[in-house]
């Protein structure tokens, strides 16, 4: 070869290197395989964020909401914020001996888990109740946060915290990156996921909207005013909730959301209402290997709770709505695999 | 004068007034006097946002808060939203005509100022709830946007939403290029005061916390879903109430509050009971010939409704809180003075 074809063929194989580091560089969803659900998303940020496009969204009006369990991380078997309630429960009883043979408390402390496993709704509510509420707003997140950070899932062995869905994350960065403000919009307790959400999620803790109680002010023996968990519900953020939830915290109809289960399906349903370009998204659990395989994809429930969200699935196909499959549309599942 | 001599002038003149030109900008608060208020602002500022400072506050926590009615718009002699909904009775009177002799629908409807005036918080509070809610969110935002368009205060002939205090709204942009987020926290409204905080103060919807209702998700005939405004309070964001909505809504305390009237007690002591730089400000109504004087300054109650204030002027001094002047502070009170 002459030196100048040398330096030729040198040229085109640095550029073709520079060419693919930028494609690599500029794909937003590395996590994602190519099919509709990616091209989905992709289409609605760029329609949403051209300037000049017939669907632009203004950015103070980009707004997208994301359920949290099953949707940005795992909630099989159990919501990791039930285990919080579960382990708290022998500070309770240490705190007020007379529960220690009440139930459900005496079963939650005998470790039988079987036992446990079958606990009511019923029943893990008012474990909720007497772990979640009665204490300061301060003393409950110190607690919380010493939780998230050091329990860990018994299938993987990792923090709850590290069990977040990969191409979900790159989905909140890249809406992030086209000024959209991301929001969590979860069934969960607000005061609760507010604990880690920046940290986990880079969303803000005023951001997240959650299932909420009332707080009470008052002031400790020094004068210095604190805030009081109360058992007292405020938002119950979940089916209908979800709409109202947004409304209250938020005030506009956002223009993305994302869920997975029933409890989604009004949030889902209130921000296709609106005008212009509006993205609907279901995560659907059939990835059995990976993660786990549960309602319309097998006929078992979603949650240990127990809702099956078939309904939702069908209005989802009716509506145009669409669905991630995990199994297919994910490269990875989660950022340390 | 040498050619020379002359150029060094025309130099030396260019650069004094671009210098001056550069002073004028870079004051933040040209509607300030110099005196402890403005130099309260300025320093806390700059002690939060100056790297290294040993009270640098990190972006995502710079959260600050403003009461609206007296602190950043004028509350004399009534609520802007009293005279909204005084305003929208004949429109509910001749939806329900059975209201037409019913208390106090029938004296709004008389149109005798001085009956009116005479209502109790009781009455108002009647009639708030009867103009207020029952509709639908679209359709109340829909009125409400009309009605603050158009409708004009008394003394001023001016919409209401000209009437912002020019050396707050100062205050708002100064904290926002600094990093701050801004809310407003009102006892008034949170949908009625969403209505135009964008297009007023810069504060879009999802930043006013205010006294809010809850709503109801339905659907219309054509299955498209909508919510419902409903006689239901979810949060009386006055007194505790406004340290419970900040909780409630944003989760995180504020490092600067703004008040002016004992509703706004609570949220200032709770942003001072946080560690670090806080600033805790009350707007005096000291100035009868450019605003109004009352309060603290005369003895007058604060509104219309009779709050006195007194206790929480001896408050602020004991604490140190910064008390603005609007007489001596302000070297304008308006933008269109």
């Amino acid at each position: 070869m002459t030196p100048f074809f040398r330096r030729l063929l040198a040229a085109c194989v640095a550029s073709l290197v520079s060419a693919a580091a930028l494609l690599a560089q500029t794909d937003p969803l590395p996590s994602w395989n190519d099919g509709a659900a990616k091209k989905a998303i992709v289409d609605f940020v760029q329609t949403t964020t051209t300037q000049g496009s017939p669907k632009f969204v203004p950015p103070a009006e980009r707004i997208a909401t994301f359920d949290q369990d099953g949707t940005l991380w795992v909630e099989h078997p159990i919501y990791s914020q039930v285990m919080y309630c579960l382990e708290r429960v022998p500070a309770v009883v240490k705190a007020k001996p007379e529960l220690a043979n009440v139930e459900p408390f005496k079963t939650v402390m005998s470790g039988d888990r079987e036992a446990i496993a079958k606990l009511s709704m019923e029943d893990l509510e008012k474990i909720a109740f007497a772990t979640l509420f009665g204490m300061s707003v301060d003393d409950f997140t110190a607690e919380a946060t010493k939780w998230t950070s050091s329990a860990k899932d018994a299938r993987w062995k990792r923090p709850y915290t590290e069990l977040t869905y990969q191409p979900m994350q790159e989905v909140l960065k890249y809406l992030r990156a086209n000024g959209y403000k991301t929001y969590i919009v979860t069934g969960g307790g607000q005061d609760f996921v507010r604990t880690y959400s920046e940290r986990v999620y880079g969303i803000p803790p005023e951001q997240v909207v959650g299932t909420a109680g009332a707080t009470k002010y008052g002031y400790d023996k020094d004068g210095r005013p604190f805030l009081t968990k109360e058992a007292k519900l405020v938002l119950n953020d979940n089916n209908a909730g979800k709409a109202e939830g947004i409304h209250l915290m938020i005030g506009r109809r956002p223009h993305a959301a994302f869920g997975n289960t029933a409890g989604d399906q009004q949030m889902l349903e209130y921000t296709g209402a609106g005008d212009g370009a509006r993205l609907m998204m279901l995560v659907l659990h059939d990835d059995a290997k990976r993660e786990y395989a549960y309602g319309p994809a097998t006929g078992l429930p979603d949650t240990k709770v127990g809702t099956f969200s078939q309904a939702l699935y069908d209005e989802a196909k009716k509506k145009g709505w669409t669905v991630i499959s995990m199994k297919n549309d994910w490269k990875k599942i989660f950022a340390f695999e």
